[in-house]
């Protein structure tokens, strides 16, 4: 197995060539199939939501599957233990245990997007506005915004349920899952406060370096790195300096993951997002890149980024405009040299981490994927 | 123990003498406290999110946990097992499991409150109207309504995160919650779908009885009554004829429940629902009721009712325009009946039932209860 750079950075993850990548979209799609002639037996009329499902969870990095994998594997757990004890099918277990994750973030995703009120995800139309398009192009007589926002919020609790009784049945035994599940409820909590600070400080137009940041650490670095990486040794049964690594790789590394993913939501290409050019600015996202602008901005600067943030008419020129502020006062470079640091931080935990070289090296490749990548 | 009718009945369900009722409450808070603490950490801008937590979970008529407790006792688990095996507390495992389904009730509230743009719920402001009222008296700058129903949206998922939590670590052991987990699944993924049937006609402006009663199994009866005693009744390990007649009984029970819904949200009292009067008219929801009704109705009694169901704007003298016409044209004496049908149907399934007698007794009063209540 190597984990050379994918031709496509960030697409793979380092996964190009491991077949945990295909495993965990198996699983995943075996998990939907189990589901589906439930919702059927209930009514032919749920089909919409199953094929929206199918869409979503097709598309996806897989981040959070292979950090919860190589935190198992980076506990000691190896290629060996596939078979597993009698009874236990551990390779099996620990991918659906991964997999489990797609699905908290699937919810997630569907969630925030209602709330953000945005109109693309992956490429794809946004939950909400599929459903309110159907409602439309079926000429319903009741409001079909409020129908799309209603499926969407369903849908996504949906995703949060399955997710948890994904990770339930995933084939681990019930002392694997004890310890697996204080993370897992942990992470869940910290994910809807971290999600919930985000949404306060974007109301009340707050743009400090320093509270964005405590938003980055809960929302996205313990959430998308962090905790399936501690989900993943606790599964396997790491000792306790395992964990403590785990955190000094994670938490930068997972600073870095969400910056990068601050600066592509300003300069993104919309071909590799599958998001609209400047979307963040649209939407009026206060980020860290954006506390960074401010903090080096002109009154004049300032006020002109204030205005058109957030601002849903903001079009091509003025998406160019405001990149040129972020660009100019060195909000950009201030940005891309934390990215920097705290990858470099990551990585220099990673190099003296009590773990097995072949977790190191995959680590490694997925900080250098997490972090460069386009999309 | 006594299962005299409460004096305010629905309130206490013959629980009013049981400490099941009290028990379960002190789980419910036991869990939110230890939860609490993980919060703070956070961030102490948290604390907004657990008072309203605390204020919802006060109130509730705690019916799925009561359902849940005697499905356990029904399937033969006995007050002796109080104390359970060494290492197991079999009596805190079962209440800690049916407290469980008040956070998912919760969950379902909060979401559907957003879905249905109520402004109340248990007698205060809606999750949503809560925080969008927060927002107003903060002045923040954002828009008050998406910050209220996006604070819904993840206290609703927090709720539901937490329900599977708290039902995970009841303290009931790996074999007792994998047959009560495959309840526990069931149950969400119905109750979530068919939350999107209720949705889908209502926005297609349908009524008719035959639809509107599958939706009500799927939402209703069996989340409400069938599964909560499927749930205690498979944490006891009981023998299927056992689950097969607590599915005749609580299935019919469940549609009479919801009947006797339908009905107190034209007819209810707000002083005691703790709604506006006549909110589900108001609300436009396409209910047995209605249908009923509209069956009967003459084409002008129908034009009258269709063209102010659902209108936002409908002041009291609508409202009684609208009992009126439900009154007059046989609507309600139907639902009465069917009310009166469906529970009979269940009461000479439980008397039948192979269960123990204290759990037939506990039944036959929830029944009541459930049916003659005013709230």
């Amino acid at each position: 197995m190597t984990y050379e750079r994918p031709p496509t950075p960030g697409y793979d993850l380092g996964m190009s060539s491991s077949p945990i990548r295909k495993e965990v979209d198996g699983a995943l799609l075996a998990f939907v199939a189990r589901q589906r002639p439930n919702l059927l037996a209930i009514s032919d009329e749920l089909a919409p939501l199953m094929a929206a499902l199918d869409a979503l969870l097709a598309e996806g990095k897989r981040l959070r599957p292979a950090f919860c994998y190589w935190g198992w594997r980076a506990a000691g757990a190896v290629e060996e233990d596939l078979d597993g004890p009698p009874g236990e099918r551990l390779h099996e277990g620990i991918v659906n245990a991964a997999a489990s994750l797609e699905l908290l973030q699937a919810s997630a995703l569907i969630h925030d997007d209602v709330m953000d009120s945005s109109d693309t995800r992956r490429g794809q139309p946004s939950m909400h506005r599929r459903f309110e398009a159907l409602h439309r192009a079926q000429g319903w007589p009741g409001p079909a915004r409020a129908f799309g926002e209603g499926t969407a919020i369903l849908l996504g609790d949906l995703c949060l349920a399955w997710s948890g009784e994904m990770f339930e049945t995933c084939g681990l035994d019930e002392e694997r899952r004890r310890r697996g599940r204080a993370v897992y409820d942990l992470m869940r909590t910290e994910v809807m406060c971290g999600q919930y600070l985000d949404m306060l400080e974007g109301t009340r137009g707050e743009a400090a370096v320093d509270t964005a940041l405590r938003v980055v650490e809960f929302k996205s670095a313990k959430y998308t790195i962090e905790r399936p990486l501690h989900l993943g040794a606790a599964l396997a049964g790491g000792a306790p300096e395992v964990s403590a690594a785990l955190t000094g790789y994670g938490v930068p590394l997972g600073i870095a993951f969400q910056l990068r993913d601050d600066v592509l939501g300003v300069f993104g290409d919309p071909a590799e997002t599958g998001k609209p050019a400047g979307d963040d600015l649209r939407e009026g996202k206060r980020t860290v890149l954006v506390a960074l602008t401010l903090e080096r901005a002109t009154p004049a600067q300032a006020a002109a980024l204030q205005r058109r943030l957030g601002d849903p008419g903001l079009d091509r020129p003025g998406v160019d405009e405001l990149r040129q502020i972020i660009t100019d006062t060195g909000g950009l470079a201030a940005c891309e040299a934390m990215i920097a640091r705290y990858t470099g931080d990551a990585e220099r935990v990673l190099a003296a981490a009590p773990v097995p070289e072949e977790a190191r090296a995959a680590l490694n490749a997925l900080a250098v994927a997490a972090t460069a990548r386009r999309t």
